[in-house]
């Protein structure tokens, strides 16, 4: 059994790793010296640098890494991506949204920077990320990580998996319609992050079959291990309150399921995961990663 | 004198044959069959499809034109550089940016839609720009664009005059400071659609600044123009409430200039641009629609 063997590296010592490297990334390529947009830049670098696992960047980088590609030339991707999921978490936590006041311990944008600066913070990052990964050094790549980022993350992937949560608010949704939220809200970008990768690296098609598996698994069991947590977890260890999403009224996984039979189908999809990288010989970090998002606690 | 000149062609009959060319593009390639996101197409269509003088997208197609390039060559970029126009509206009415009700006479997206479908409509349309530009056929071209496209619409264009303007509301401002919002808050997107139609021609560098000091002229005319308009054109041609830039406490151009004044310069700028793109044989239309921008009554 795949899950039963030892996970070979510290792959908590590698997303941290990653995560300054982008950080850093993302600390000079979202910046300015022009004093009138001083404020807008600094409410776009509260939300960018105020925290995160990193994981859609690491997931960029690792996946360049494990196709023979030096990680360096898939930063301007992972940033352009960690932009993009930031922006989104800025506009979800309006008022007109979510209406949170707090993430990871602070304050959000809009309570921080007001809701009109918060808006054009989300705006500013979205539309920056699309720069950024014009910073490239192959125009072609860079045209086609345009293109993943752009379908992965517009109307046809997470801002449509974002309308559709919305109009599911409240109400009594199916299965396939939960799964059809799912992939577009999150995992559309976790998709995209292994599909850079695969961009930087010139991966082939069939390799990318293989990739986009991984991260649709993967991307699965991330949400079912949230929506487990966010019942059952440890308050302290996620820093937010419990029972939040079913509070509002969303729909989740354990709607459907009993929190074992969540997590044997979490656990269910991790090894399919993991079969679905099993054939490169440096899969090892990719696996392990795998294996974290079943067992995380926060 | 440049501006006595007859002026050759009729170009609001060429405004209009190129905003049907584009209209039909833009309806063509923001669609959905999946019933799921139908409201947010709906909301991204409502806007997109509403009407409007379609100037930024003419900018791209004429400028090619007058480059030796076919305007189906630039149309990809024409389309998506309207559809970042059409976000900045959306996002523009918000009840936390300028609370519009209305505009061209229907009721602003948020009004229509509510205000989460707005802000997901807009991001849904920015986004989806950035998609609708690798369609170019050149990948190279393509990279050129969207750069173009978010340095300008970004935090250091668009998104940067935006937030200079918020913070500008209500306050007293010098000159300096009100030219540069207009240069980033409407300037930015002319720049940008001479820009796209130059990369799809795959202009010189010395003809590209010829083509930026052109738009950054009409850009400024544009802007006199509409201030002096908002305050003495006439409402019914306008189809909007004057005196609500004044009344919202933003800073105009009528601030520092009396309309004669006002006139005056907007004159002397569209000279400066007629003069910028008269080395070029086919500079008829661009010429036209600069004369245009002055005098236009809406």
């Amino acid at each position: 059994m795949i899950l039963g063997e030892r996970i070979d590296c510290d792959v908590l010592a590698i997303l941290k790793e990653d995560a300054l490297l982008v950080e850093d990334y993302l600390s000079r390529h979202c910046a300015t010296e022009n004093g009138d947009l001083s404020t807008l830049f600094d409410a776009m670098r509260y939300s960018l640098l105020g925290g995160g696992k990193r994981i859609r960047p690491f997931l960029v980088l690792e996946t360049a890494r494990m196709l023979g590609v030096d990680k360096q030339a898939a930063l301007p991707y992972a940033a352009a991506l960690e932009m993009i999921h930031t922006y989104s978490l800025i506009h979800d936590d309006l008022p007109a949204m979510d209406n949170d006041d707090y993430r990871r311990g602070r304050l959000t944008n809009h309570k921080k920077f007001g809701e009109a600066t918060a808006i054009l913070a989300g705006d500013g990052l979205l539309t920056h990320a699309f720069y950024v990964t014009t910073l490239g050094s192959d125009p072609q790549k860079n045209a086609a990580a345009v293109r993943v980022l752009a379908e992965c993350a517009g109307p046809c992937g997470m801002v449509g998996g974002q309308a559709m949560d919305l109009a599911a608010e409240g109400r009594k949704i199916d299965f396939k319609t939960l799964q059809s939220i799912h992939r577009l809200k999150t995992g559309a970008l976790i998709r995209a992050a292994v599909s850079l990768g695969a961009i930087s690296a010139s991966a082939k098609e069939k390799e990318l079959d293989a990739l986009t598996e991984y991260a649709e698994k993967v991307g699965q069991v991330f949400q079912l291990v949230d929506d487990v947590l966010d019942r059952f977890g440890d308050a302290s260890k996620l820093g937010k309150t419990l029972g939040k999403d079913e509070k509002a009224g969303k729909n989740t996984y354990l709607s459907f399921f009993s929190k074992q039979e969540a997590l044997d189908y979490a656990e269910k999809l991790t090894e399919q995961a993991i079969s679905a990288v099993s054939p490169w010989d440096k899969s090892g970090i990719l696996k392990a990663f795998a294996y974290y998002m079943l067992i995380r606690e926060n």
